[in-house]
């Protein structure tokens, strides 16, 4: 797939579908960015490792914040100054990992 | 509560009991034990990550091997030599991680 | 030990001493703040993992965000809302962690 | 690289190239075989950590088996049915990984 930028419609598709498979997408700092609330530390830590493991294994990594049971995450694709087709990818991913464990 | 190591009977109740909620749980080398299969190597981990921090802050900690997307567990007791109320709490909550994982 | 905030004086002679062993610890928004820098991420999460599970035995969790190579950290005791002795203890075992990694 | 099996020589060749780095290799069921002793249960498992994270990210999972502060580790690339770069590649990484924390 080629990397490239999405542009302003792409970027507001693909919120409008994760918001309807999961819900919680917004854009901040012109990052796509959700905030994960778990039971407890463990589990947020279990999505975390889960997570971890496959964005190295794509070399796409999140900015991510952690307190307690809840995570921030904020994707963005640098080379490209902008969102792509990697954070969609990566979002859906989290996403699924998170869906059993929230 | 009191650490002692459960009478034949007992082990027999919890494997039945555990089996009712989950299943798989059976007794080899004296240890309670469960092969569990999860979708892939990433989720194995994930599941390994919180049972791993839930069993050290209960200084409880698993025999386990893992290859790939499978995890086989071994519970025992050491300071009784059997299985005691400590391998019955462990394998309840590796039940709950694998619930949402598997 | 008793958990009491630390007075500044305290807090103080903490950071002194942690960068004396170590090295980057300041105060931040009133909390014991330092940014640590890994090989790669595979590198920064191994130190997380072993955090995580360090912080949930003693229950007492880090604010922390990750990117890539680099974990910011920033301890602070919620119950007397200043930093304590649990901080002091999380930031030396982190510091510990790290040591050999970094 | 082109995947093929290890000829006895070549396999003769890692273990000693290994041992000469770090020790402990042997082959036991035709697997490239350590046992890892770290500190403790939390160091053991952010190794475990390290190597899921790089195993993934290669595709080429360890069998191995963990109590404690233990990690056995087993080599083997099964499209071969036998032991191959991969197995010499994965072996290094986590002597490398081992070696801070042990």
């Amino acid at each position: 797939m080629k990397l490239e930028k999405y542009t302003q419609q792409d970027v507001e598709k693909l919120v409008l579908e994760l918001n309807t498979e999961s819900s919680g997408w917004i854009i901040e700092d012109g990052k796509l960015t959700k905030q994960y609330r778990f039971n407890d530390f463990n589990t947020a830590f279990g999505f975390m490792t889960m997570s971890a493991i496959y964005a190295e294994k794509v070399n796409h990594h999140p900015e991510w914040f952690n307190v307690y049971n809840k995570v921030t995450v904020q994707l963005i694709t640098h080379d490209v100054s902008g969102i792509s087709y990697k954070d969609a990818d990566l979002a859906r991913k989290m996403d699924s990992y998170a869906n059993g464990l929230i």
